[in-house]
């Protein structure tokens, strides 16, 4: 592979305020447990064999393969949610889908949604049996500019010390 | 390199329906052939010498360089067109240009339209002669929530099983 | 990991016209000196111990990692502005933090914006000591179609030929 394919994935989330939009989106980072690393955006696809693992601790500036939902507003009052959810067929031989949804709205709603579009994914596109979905989520009201933050972190056993 | 360098392309498209946009858009993938691995957009340049491989089958979950252009719209009835070409100049010692360019309206335009784009683009900003272009584009007319994608692949022969 | 963690970095910025928003941004790639790699766009961390290097001629097609502002813009006369900050902390074990802005006004504007939310990540986010903020940024006065473009290329020692 011209990357390593991750054999590990966690969830993260996190919300903040900040002066600006970015480091509204970095202190969600931060709160996420994330903060202090490169995230590279991918379309979103959990490997099949993959290991739900704990969160890890990823040194400073390594370089993150990460699917995520983000929401930045500056509009006072506001309830602004991201979600990630990933949806697991029954065949464990083929891979798990990743869905990210944000919207202004309540949490569960947006979660749900979320979830929705990830059974979708497998049931209506893939024609999979849905074995199991799994999602996190976060809300957060806006005092000046805020930034929610929902994130499935691939990551490898090897790398977190598991193997 | 802090990411092996690519040393063959090949070209995908598809479009789709789906619930939410990122459906559509994740469908579109399935049907362009690299939809069950995960994407990682970059900007968009062929190196020297990389070869013009048939699209392979990738490796589930696996992460792939692509550029790509795409859309999708809600709008029932409308003709939404993704398009990518790739100019090559005469000297092949120089790399190869990748251009991406989706648009509401007739697919032959837009290729066109990134057709010229990739020349501009070779000719008048680097000022090499093209050897040739070649290019790939789709469209699709929206039903409910309807997505259009076309891409360059970037991978290895080696990973490709041809080296 | 599963992509190696940068060791090294470098500035790099540049502005141009083009036929299309993407041709411009491509020209203004090429004036920074990094117009004929793949840029993997990821958020925005130097490593600890990074090296600060001069801008190095990467090899065409390869995989830079790299942090950007970049702004387009069809508005004849208008002026657009890009920075890119690093502020790095006293506590040298600890991550410089990388922010971009971009936006339609003065280059000197923009740029002191764009410290200003380095200092705020660091000081503020992270409680962290200022030791020094580096950063730069550019501006262009668009005719037709312009685009301006500021980046921190994240790059190794290795493959500078420096170690």
């Amino acid at each position: 592979m011209i990357v390593k394919t991750p054999d590990a994935y966690f969830f993260a989330q996190g919300t903040s305020e900040g002066y600006m939009p970015l480091n509204a989106f970095d202190g969600a980072l931060l709160a996420s447990g994330i903060g202090n690393t490169n995230l590279l955006r991918m379309s979103s696809i959990v490997p099949p064999g993959a290991s739900r693992m704990k969160a890890v601790s990823i040194p400073y500036g390594a370089i993150v393969p990460v699917a995520y939902a983000s929401i930045t507003s500056s509009v006072k009052g506001q309830t602004i949610s991201a979600a990630v959810a990933a949806a697991f067929p029954d065949d464990l031989t083929m891979p798990g889908l990743i869905m990210e949804y944000s919207a202004t709205g309540p949490q569960e709603e947006v979660e749900q949604i979320c979830r929705d579009m990830a059974v979708h994914g497998l049931l209506d596109m893939r024609n999979l049996e849905v074995g199991r979905i799994e999602s996190t989520s976060i809300s957060h009201q806006v005092q000046n500019v805020g930034a929610a933050f929902a994130a499935v972190v691939l990551w490898t056993l090897d790398n977190a010390g598991l193997k």
